[in-house]
């Protein structure tokens, strides 16, 4: 590897130019006034794969932006790894708080700070850069490639999957590699396992055609707000274990070896119930902080809102109440069959004299890898080549659905391979990317794909 | 009382044209821009009251709207009566609703229209008029009068009770009178002997120092909402009766007596579900609709919010979460004790990792009143004499704290024989008065000032 740590070093500044060129172009896929930037970013990407040497680089058109593929298939005998990432960027509000303009990158210290400089352009560059360096020093890859970077991730990849299902022989792989994940903290490398899966709903309870007095009416009519409060409290025990019948079905077993890996991760509860200001933590007693997060599912209300909100007092009878929920689902809980029961709960909870309607919303299956498969351990191999340290597997409690999407569809492990840090402030203001793992993750990929060399 | 009929009908005109000059006088407490209104409000009634025969007519000031106070006190045998109303009214928007202007009466069919027509001018009107027939014909009255006008009923009368205090003497009196209330339908004359006591308070919930992602923490922390409902849920079992430890201590016991008083008013409860649109009404099973709202306090959830409020969702979880409470009184409930067991209900029902503040409102005790005391069958013997249908006595779910407050304070049995209708639109716009009760109060107030010489 002492070949590449020079080449690396010897383009270091051309590559960070290069970057900073493709963060300029400001890719919001949530808001349509940026339509052209989506095509600039995209074409960018184009012209590096070319420039890198890729082969069949073209723009897929679909429903959305378009979707980048491209591939380099000259080594029969070794396996092929399709790699995700997305030109993409989160909307940039609130501005004020930028300390330099978002897309006008800018390297203070170490970090290179641009909306998408972890989130995921930065990300995606390394691949680009690595597979480059392998064709120039080498002349060929020791792996087959193929690429599939999308520009729809922060909006949800409404397209992706059906992109996906239409290209099923194009895309076919044996492994799917991802970078758009994090370390566990600087110096600490991971590779992600599991991530939960996601099920979403509104909940309306209305009683009375009107509001009412709670004077003239109160004690003798139904109360939205109490039919609402006295259902969502029926959803956990006191505990924070959820009742709803069924929940847990096709949850994981919390098995010695999987408790094992997440001691490994050295969590300290207190240290974060201090640093949230709690007196303590909360949720189900027999699982620690990190096993809550990484293998258990949940039911979160994110939002209730019914009758007056306003300054003092209001005697009112509210004759409507809301509630936002969603469920963070592991192992082989369907997103479906949750939503199906809760909304069985639901009805079967509510108030005499109060109606409820159910709304579901997104829907996403779990992801979960076992980290003793050759292709992870080869993975923390490389991580552990370059770092000096060993990669941890970690369970996220977030959701990537399009990650188990595309695994499933392509029947293909999916490797999760990420170089941010937790507080790059991705989705927020003043994003940044680390140099550090920029120049590390050049390194682990190139290590990587030379080590499934056939 | 045939000449009192050939009286009131021969001065009709002119006691309606005098009515209007009263309602022109856009006296809206809560404006500040008003305040020279209020003034002018409360002269118009100082020269109506002299011009009626009463002495001593004075406008008391206090650190808001002056108190009209008059007296009439010739007949040391008799009782004495004080007679109280409010001469402010309440604001006017949404202004674009009335049909006519709200201070531009106007007499439409067999109504006034007007802000104040019925709450509470007109029906202060009836006894200045009463008294001026009475004394106009036999130049002497049957009772002692004493008038106490006051002009901040509609802002919760702040300076009231400081200004009985400071003039008990001026103020003693046997009976308080008063004509704020209404009549239990067209032709269903009804005498209100309980108003529900009042105490507000706000809860606020917090949890960590900052919103949290749920996907990262889902599970694992405390969520204020889920504390929220907690706690909101635990104060009403299935039936909807509070569980708040000593809530019921000092409400009556529903007699047999009370319930055959209830039972008169042969409310149908099918009806108003039917009407509200709700497939059953909801409150303790025990007890009947008019039950609950006359002789049943309440804890009454007006408000609820946390989170996220937007369209779609959210995968936050809230720090916060906020709910407004009113609870209805009733009997000897004491407000501040009932605020400090629902404060101690909530410190003791509070979910681990969550706080929570308690912030108390307003209070007021419940009005009650035999219905066997002699001076309320005179009341409604008047009422039969007049509208040939005895009247019902009532127990009205609203609070009106300054009632309560001035009987307690006087000592006096308060008489609350009200000349409005349910749906006079009190508070909204088109506010008007039904002439036929205009015509039977004049009536029934001179039989019954007159029912009452010594």
């Amino acid at each position: 590897m002492k070949n590449y740590e020079a080449y690396f070093s010897e383009h270091r500044e051309e590559h960070i130019e290069q970057l900073k060129d493709w963060l300029r172009i400001p890719s919001v896929s949530a808001l349509s006034e940026h339509k052209q930037d989506m095509q600039q970013a995209a074409g960018w990407a184009v012209e590096a794969l070319k420039t890198a040497g890729l082969e069949n680089v073209k723009l897929h058109t679909t429903n959305g932006n378009p979707v980048i593929y491209a591939d380099y298939l000259h080594s029969p005998n070794a396996p092929t790894l399709l790699i995700y990432g997305h030109y993409d960027v989160q909307p940039v509000d609130p501005l004020n708080l930028w300390d330099s303009p978002p897309f006008e990158p800018e390297i203070r210290g170490d970090k290179i700070y641009a909306r998408g400089a972890t989130d995921d352009k930065g990300q995606v560059f390394l691949h680009i850069k690595a597979i480059e360096a392998i064709l120039k020093t080498e002349q060929k890859l020791p792996v087959n490639i193929k690429f599939c970077i999308e520009g729809e991730e922060e909006v949800g990849s409404p397209n992706l999957p059906i992109f996906i299902e239409s290209n099923l022989d194009l895309l076919q792989c044996d492994y799917v590699l991802v970078s758009d994940t994090s370390l566990l903290e600087k110096g600490k490398p991971a590779i992600c396992t599991g991530l939960r899966g996601l099920c979403s709903m509104e909940v309306k309870v209305t009683t009375a055609n009107t509001d009412l007095h709670s004077g003239s009416f109160g004690g003798g009519v139904p109360n939205a707000l109490h039919a609402m409060v006295s259902l969502l409290s029926s959803f956990h025990d006191e505990q924070g274990k959820v009742t709803v019948e069924g929940f847990y079905e096709g949850t994981p077993e919390m098995t010695p070896e999987l408790r094992a890996e997440f001691a490994k991760l050295q969590h300290d509860d207190d240290k974060l119930a201090q640093s949230l200001e709690l007196s303590s933590l909360f949720g189900e007693e027999e699982f620690t902080f990190v096993e809550r997060i990484g293998a258990r599912p949940t039911l979160e209300l994110n939002g209730v809102y019914g009758g007056f909100q306003g300054e003092g007092s209001k005697t009112v009878i509210p004759r409507e109440a809301n509630a936002k929920i969603t469920c963070r689902l592991v192992g082989k809980q369907d997103p479906q069959d949750i939503l199906n029961k809760i909304e069985r709960h639901v009805n079967q909870h509510i108030q005499k004299g109060a109606k409820v309607e159910f709304t579901p919303l997104e829907r996403a299956f779990a992801f979960t890898m076992d980290p003793s498969l050759p292709i992870l351990q080869q993975a923390a191999d490389s991580f552990e080549a370059v770092y000096g340290t060993r990669a941890v597997f970690t369970r996220d409690g977030g959701s990537l659905p399009i990650i188990e999407s595309m695994s499933r569809i392509l029947s293909a492990p999916a490797v999760l391979m990420g170089f941010g840090l937790p507080d790059e402030n991705l989705h927020a203001p003043n994003e940044h990317f680390n140099l550090e793992n920029f120049d590390k993750g050049l390194l682990t990929i190139t290590h990587f794909l030379k080590s499934l060399e056939a």
